[in-house]
């Protein structure tokens, strides 16, 4: 293979002759051949949108020229319109403060800034280091970067993508609205509601979790850039974390401001932890939805059967005509490994020391497959699952004529326990419940249909 | 033993004579023999304070008399006053609705108020569901209670302890703003920062903690109650809800509301998640400065020893006076048991079926476990370890004279590259940076006194 | 309140009159009120199974007199029969290597030794450090305890429980082994099984998990004693931890050891980790057993209710004559509980530093709470459910008999796509199986009746 | 693009003309645009090797002819040379059976062995259901593959890693066997030890838990197959599970054997909780094995500095020379990982229902991916850190000489009190344990130099 020498502060080494990175990112990839997990792309991106908000600002403040400013924004752009995607291999595994791929972007960044200045003198040379990583450090610039990818992933991916579920939801609630079927606690059967009002549980949990979503996303958008090798910001100009911030904010159309203490900044990641946590409960509604949807949806015939769910290919090898929930499946999926993600960024975010918590790599890995999966089993399971649900009538009907519980009903008029001995008496003797009503003396079969109508049941009816 | 016979629609059963809870607290109590952890008292308090409002409320709907909404009232507050701690024996580990601690404080406060009401008629007999629970059921019931509990707990106890610390840690980080010390990143030397700013590290995770809990804290004021069985609010009046909520908003002096959707407020627990997620970033906060604390303070002789921290306790039973960090490591293991109860939470959060989550009392008993040992553990810390913090000013002075990475503050001078060099010699060397700076011919001996200056490093110090 | 002085080498203390514990354990009550968790009783009984272990070999190692070593061993016989449970006050939250509960255990000892060795002269008085500790550290003692507390609850309460439920699976499995149903894979229905196969599937998990925690706990009988303050066993004679290991074994009837490597010992918690994993995985099993039960319970009338299972207590506040299944919440709940616990105690195994893992009280805590938990669940649900399920065989045979999946049998005559074609035209027709397959010609009736027979398709049915 | 069209029992779908997958396939890429993550490709590679087994056995049972046998078990072996990779596209967000990358196996198998068997007759077509499937469903074939895929990676993969890092332990710790220094408990000075003994500490770890792995992989040896559907093994012939068993032995030289109670392999995930649980105490060891190295490492002026490690690479991009111990930061990053991917995989094996868990695909990808991060790092850790570990003699000794806890020796002298009264007056004092000790009259000068002497402290030394 072709190779070219690069070198740095330890010496020389190969690096192939196709890649522009330089003899930092080469060692790392040489020194950690670890599982196959790279960073994250869009990890990579949010440090490209950092690295030329940089140069604008250092070009602003007169700490670079405009010649070199306006080459590394450029090669900023080229790694945002997705032209250097290759040159970015290194692995999640490397060091703990990303210092390694903050290197492998100032590299490419110099390498391609220099192509782009190929007829510029010796002064306009542009060096990782002192050019595009100017008034930066790793240890402000990682969790920077993490920070806008957390944001972007979640605002523009993940969000969306919720909103088009619920919107789903909220369709099928008002749909169904009128259709009145037994309810379950504990998975017995219990007093009745509608399915419209089953499916805006759903919804609401959507909706709750977007709003938190959207509070918790908020805190991530303080930035650590300004605070550079240990907070204190030196070798930095004290207006530079602000001036990134607002140029950052410029580039993304949000808000993002440079944290107030930079101290905090590069050795906590309590914003991390509670923003995923947000993702997480929004997993654990999920398995709940997608756990509802799968039963209701169970049978054809010796299951609960109340609706019907899209058939999008067979469900068994050996099974002819088998359908299963399979988009449920792959949404309970998403639920468990999003919590065990959850454990990770928790365990990672406690382990600072001093002045920097080293364990930026595995939060943002894990904080940005969440929100991919999340995103993606939600888009997934709206397309080919929940746009297609539909009640089945008969089934429905028929559970819900049955039920014991409408016996509730009869609390206001004759007590708990005279309603008790009524429902037990039913299920003993296998009757139904107004049979048993009857029997017993309680009501006459007047009272009991007046009582007893489920439609009157499914909102608070005690005037 | 004396015993009385109580019954319930299972039929009869012996309850000791000197209990004054009903059958369904002893059938629980028999059926249950799981474990020895019981339902939280304050879980049982914020059911009285439920129960009390859920009184004045039926009795201003004209539901519920005055002479029994009286005597409700006076018997919940006795159980608030601690009357009859002893009266609520249940495990955690029953029914995953908690309908039997309901039960179990429904019974309690029938009992209590028909002794209170012993010389009234027939009519004016309270019983446990009838009364007590009017207009309720234990789907509504318990999770209103949940996160009344929660609320109280995080808001008046938690909170302030936190605050506490934090104040600690601001005084501390003000007294100490001058004490220039090494900085360490990797464990390894870094430039330079203040002990005071260290510390404002610490404030700020505080400091944002509490920022982020008090906004994830209010998910939780939205209350279940009105929802009844399912969600629908059979049994209840339309106005309930929102009224029983104003009332618990009236005795707690905070702002609970009635959800919106029932539907949610009875099978999903993503407030509770999502709150916990903020003590866990919390929990990881914690992690971070004890840490910091115990290594700082770690030597005497052989450690990090910068700091010194009161000497509390003989620190082993073998090796005569040693002193041990160990408010730090009581507060560690707390945060490895939030970190496992998020765990737990979560999973818990994530199995509701239907109209309803089963497990609730696991979720409020891991929730208050983490408030509780939080609380504790910052108070205890804070008294025993942080108000005692000093620096030991010999050792932090010379390990900063002694710092390698000083050599940063050459960058904007003499370029990175070259920095390098002067720091790697003097490393090999063994020798000062000065002197090292020196040989290399790069800086004369002025100029490295006039870059190389701890106290200006300390700041943004680029112009 | 009535006090006396106790002193220790960082001073004088008082410590109420009633109380034989001393000034370590005094300083200890006041230095760490943190929660309500206290020291579980079964550490502490190792810790006196230890003490007197100890008391003997040192005795005949020639280190200990007859005098103070029958004084100690009749002390710590005294806290195995209970009779001093109420001196060991500390809470879990304390110093991480457990000095302060090991200190509380050495000065009871001492205190209790001395009033039986009242008459001795001042050479006999017992020193808590210099004679109950002696040959000893708290970073040897505490681990050796937390082993031997572990393996007695293990093997000597959980697996009689875990063998109780399994024994009762075992005897169902029999019961219904000729009961034949519908089986389901992925909520939908599937090939038949018996409902004795189905149990059978449930006891084997027991079994396996049984098998599992044997052989995993195994690792936790080696014992750091012997190890001393930092592993080299300075301070004991070179026989002394084998001679302990061989008396413990002898008191508790059990194959104890010394550790190999007491560095590991006293720093790594390898196999609590490994040993609370089989606890998980037995907790994985039950959450999986519980949910069938339930859900193969689930009804009375709308559920799937193929069984009936015992009622126990009224399901409901609100809803009367409801009965849930109580036992498998209580159960799934703990469930949870443990998996969270398993979070909390990797995380503490993870954190030693040098020659000491200062988290073990956590460790030791959640281990025994999963333990107990776990034993305690299943004996509940064996007593109050488990026992009492039995079969709905009306359910069962209806469900059997409408089961498209039945067409599975035709694979091997007329291929997998032909039978696709006969149950997909059945399930949309809403005709039975057979109906459907002699309209497509592709079999007689009399062919359909032989290949489709449930009761050949039980086994391995290919000849 | 260029298309064919394949057809299943659904019907007819485009499959790109480059591809040989089938129609199953492309509906589930069509179907699942979730994530990034394929199915592992060891769980393919170790589906081939069933799918080789399986017909080879159903040959031997005289269920597949030769001519048939022997195109399936060629186009089996070209995968696992690797000649099929790109063949596999499906996610691991799925059907959470597995069925999909089943019948990916099955058609790909199906499609080659028709191209190796082009010139054969209609009667030689091979189905992917009636023959690569025969006797098999995807419910016992995907946690068959689960198996074998998780036992051939711990075993041949992660296993020989594991000794590497453990041979380079012990045989440092046999080099620095003499080398005396301080002992750390809590961060604080303790008793001393040799380096050699503190590595041989984390050489048990590894070995430890080797053994603790081999014992708990063996339980994954038991397969699932010949279960088929629901575990009873319908379409199967009653030998077919011991001879695939035996077959797969066979070709990966390991021995498998054919689970007991099918209903158990289909619906429990216990055995891979348990062998994860054993991964996850490693991950527990590594990361206290790397925090020791790099706090033993740390400085290189104002740490411990006590051993020096291998400079790999420039450790900063703001910080001149600075170097970092990044090997340690990778290696605790993926023990944060494999914590995480331990509770995934509880979580998912606790949510069987009936005859089925169905959450295969993600329990099978945190397995392989904490095997082969743990096996990767391991190796890194060695290759780049652990075989370049020194002492640094200067540092060592100064610590060893300066230690005050040297005074523990003198405890079987003159009691543990009057030692502790030494050591905190050399501390209180600033001076040397030896002069403390003369001052305060309790032992001359002889007497000190005959008792503290470390080189008898690194023993258990009473006699």
């Amino acid at each position: 293979m072709d190779y070219r020498i690069e070198k740095d502060t330890m010496g020389e080494i190969k690096v192939p002759a196709d890649k522009i990175w330089g003899a930092q990112t080469q060692r790392s990839k040489e020194n950690f051949q670890i599982g196959t997990e790279q960073m994250p792309i869009e990890l990579i991106q949010a440090m490209a949108i950092l690295k030329k908000s940089a140069a604008i600002a250092n070009n602003k403040l007169g700490k670079l020229s405009h010649i070199k400013a306006n080459a590394i924004v450029q090669a900023a752009d080229e790694i945002l319109n997705g032209q250097w995607d290759d040159q970015f291999p290194l692995v999640v595994w490397q060091t703990g403060s990303g210092t390694q791929s903050n290197m492998n972007v100032n590299e490419v960044i110099a390498h391609r800034a220099n192509q782009i200045l190929q007829n510029a003198g010796e002064a306009d040379r542009i060096h990782p280091n002192d050019d595009v990583n100017k008034s930066q450090s790793s240890n402000d610039t990682f969790p920077t970067a993490l920070h806008i990818a957390a944001v972007l992933k979640v605002e523009d991916y993940l969000l969306p993508r919720l909103r088009l579920l619920k919107a789903t939801l909220d369709d099928k609630a008002e749909k169904f609205k009128d259709i009145i079927k037994v309810g379950r606690t504990h998975l017995q059967d219990a007093t009745p509601l509608t399915l419209g009002q089953e499916i805006s549980g759903w919804a609401a949990m959507l909706a709750k979790s977007e709003h938190m979503i959207i509070q918790n996303i908020e805190y991530m958008k303080e930035l650590a850039i300004g605070g550079t090798a240990v907070g204190t910001g030196i070798n930095a100009h004290p207006e530079f974390g602000e001036r990134v911030a607002a140029e950052i904010s410029e580039i993304t159309d949000k808000h993002f401001t440079s944290a107030a203490n930079k101290f905090h900044a590069l050795t906590s990641h309590d914003e991390a932890v509670v923003a995923h946590g947000a993702l997480k409960a929004l997993a654990a509604d999920l398995m709940k939805i997608a756990n509802d949807v799968r039963w209701l949806a169970s049978g054809p015939r010796s299951g609960i059967g109340e609706i019907t769910i899209p058939e999008n290919e067979p469900g068994s090898s050996i099974m002819p005509g088998k359908v299963n929930p399979t988009q449920s499946e792959a949404m309970t999926m998403v639920v468990t490994q999003v919590v065990g993600n959850d454990a990770t960024i928790a365990f990672a975010a406690s382990q600072g020391n001093f002045e920097l918590n080293v364990f930026k790599p595995v939060i943002i890995y894990n904080f940005l497959q969440s929100t991919r999966l999340l995103a993606d089993t939600m888009k997934s399971f709206n397309d080919h699952c929940a746009v297609g649900i539909e009640p089945n009538k008969e089934v429905l009907d028929h559970n819900l004529q049955n039920s014991l519980m409408l016996v509730t009903a009869l609390n206001p008029y004759i007590g708990y326990e005279n309603a008790a001995k009524i429902a037990k008496k039913a299920h003993k003797e296998g009757t139904t419940l107004k049979e048993a009503a009857i029997a017993t003396g309680l009501l006459t079969e007047e009272q009991f249909d007046e009582y007893v109508d489920p439609a009157t049941m499914i909102y608070p009816n005690v005037k």
